[in-house]
């Protein structure tokens, strides 16, 4: 199979018009946000609510051993969406900023792909032309950036990068852009034994680089996009895993449960998304017997954060589509939808050096 | 891609030469093996010894914050190979007994199949015949009793064949057919802080059914060969996951570490075998920085279980098969080997119900 070929599931998240919001590169380090502390009862940042109060009385429900709702402790697994429901998606996928900024090193290395497309256009830095990337330019962009070299060296540059690369909205660094809502709903959930998972349609080795300082979930509790690696050995008899461009699993949609099966092997108790590319992982969670919670994030938060859908008249948009049809089947389920802007009385945690620029 | 060749890889274990050793069903069903308790003392089924010091030391060494060797214990992951390592794999994988006692289960549902070979030389029950079956008839069969049914459906079946089937020598349930020594093993590893997992070339789905019971690791912590999966929805309009004959990963040889990274993302630091199937795991284990600890069983007592190689002189065999040159790569290399004979004063646990039979 064609190496291009191999990599067009994973993008179909792409959004190319947001192309032209790529940030600047900036080499100040923030620490990494803490996790949440709830001195002011449980889930402090969330507002009374509906919402709030479905989570507080899930969990109560689940481990009561008194409760018919009882869930065994080995049985209490918890899944979340990473882009959009732990943290900022918009404009664009952190991970794709990722790939386009490592595109100089890339050629750096192959100084051949210099002149030819698409790493011409990318080395330009015109954001109008950028923007006009097809499909097919942006999967060559991935594979070239996330393939073709050993694991620890696609770490070290990873880790590199996280460190300094700032969202262009708040200068703040990416991973300081997670939802203190849902920092406290992971922390509330592991006091209460419930093993937390992310299952993303991000890159799984991308996002297990800063999942356990972020949100304090290790490497082996992160399901994502995955491709396959080669064990082979270096001169010094050293043997080094190489990341290939053959993509073994496409965690959205339907590739949500199968990566669960998968990776976890047991149906989760409670499912946490924000768009379509989350649906099947919410039906997955929900099919099961038992007491089961799937909830939905929506961005109606313009002021604070973003506002799309296109569901409940919001703004489309292509990252993170929230569809009117995907709201009906929540509301018809009793899935619980969460409004950002009504259910959240703080969007990030506090930092003392962020600041907003816009 | 023909759904047999798929399987292909799955297959190259499989030892022809043993298919005559098929046991009968048997339809008593046995309570699972209990796990280890140690009322003697730690790891009381291991004589006293290389081995036996060696993982008392180890432990010892990363769990006391105050010496070099320290561990964190996020990172304490220890990986076991199943067939041969902790359970019995002779004369015959007891996945590929199962495959084989339900070739008349899948042609009572596809009557088609019933003069069709292989699956007719399977139903005469002749089994020299079934000992000259192919390479390439194995893995039709391995499709179609492993795939093209529900998950569900596979977890059913599989249950309830594991309930019954005995193995031939001991008259005992497989799941009963555990190495005391190595329950004692994983718990005294648990019981300071380290993840257990299995990482098994035999299939995913089907340890998962037993694992937590009979091993106390639970399914999100089985690694072995796996297939894809589909998702799809009932006319009832619930959805269920289909298994596909799609090979996903081969957990063998080399796909050991390139499972590892893809399951668990981290390496791990302990790590014990007991064929060639092992070896690059062993190796990937050993390659990484601080105290490791990696260990090979040998099968060396006729007596009590088996006894095979080829390594130090033992009789060669195609299934586990443990070769002089993965014997001098071990001592080479300071892994410990286990000599079955001389460290373990008990094999299996006791049962109450089970008799040897010859």
């Amino acid at each position: 199979m064609d190496r291009v070929e191999q990599f067009s599931a994973i993008n179909r998240r792409v959004l190319l018009s947001t192309l032209a919001a790529l940030p600047a590169l900036s080499a100040t380090v923030l620490p990494g946000a803490a996790l949440a502390q709830t001195p002011g009862g449980l889930l402090p940042s969330w507002n009374d609510g509906v919402a709030k109060q479905s989570i507080l009385e899930f969990v109560r429900a689940t481990t009561d051993p008194s409760r018919p709702t009882y869930v065994p402790p080995e049985a209490r697994i918890a899944v979340f969406d990473q882009d959009g429901t732990l943290w900022v998606e918009h404009p664009m996928y952190t991970q794709l900023v990722y790939c386009l900024e490592r595109v100089p090193a890339v050629v750096a290395q192959k100084p051949e792909l210099r002149d030819v497309e698409p790493f011409k256009t990318v080395l330009s830095g015109n954001r109008e032309a950028m923007a006009r990337l097809s499909m097919r330019d942006l999967e060559e962009i991935l594979a070239a950036t996330l393939t073709g070299m050993s694991v620890a060296e696609f770490n070290a540059e990873g880790k590199k990068w996280l460190e300094t690369a700032k969202h262009p909205r708040w200068n703040r660094p990416y991973t300081e852009l997670v939802y203190q809502p849902m920092l406290e709903v992971l922390g509330h959930l592991r006091d209460n034994n419930f093993k937390t998972y992310i299952v993303t349609g991000g890159g799984q080795d991308f996002v297990r680089l800063y999942s356990e300082k972020v949100y304090g979930i290790p490497p082996e509790q992160v399901v994502g996009t995955a491709g396959g690696t080669k064990y082979g050995y270096g001169t010094d008899g050293k043997p080094f895993l190489t990341k290939e461009p053959k993509l073994l699993l496409n965690d959205n949609d339907a590739g949500k449960p199968e990566g669960i099966h998968l990776m976890i092997g047991r149906r989760p108790t409670i499912a946490f998304g924000n768009s379509t590319g989350d649906r099947e992982m919410l039906e997955w969670t929900d099919a099961g017997n038992g007491a089961r919670l799937m909830m939905l994030l929506l961005h109606d938060d313009a002021a604070r954060e973003y506002a799309y859908g296109p569901a409940a008249g919001l703004p489309d948009s292509k990252v993170g589509t929230f569809t009117q049809a995907l709201y009906d089947e929540a509301k018809q389920k009793g899935w619980v939808v969460i409004s950002m802007k009504n259910d959240w009385n703080e969007v990030f945690p506090p930092s003392t050096v962020g600041r907003t620029t816009r």
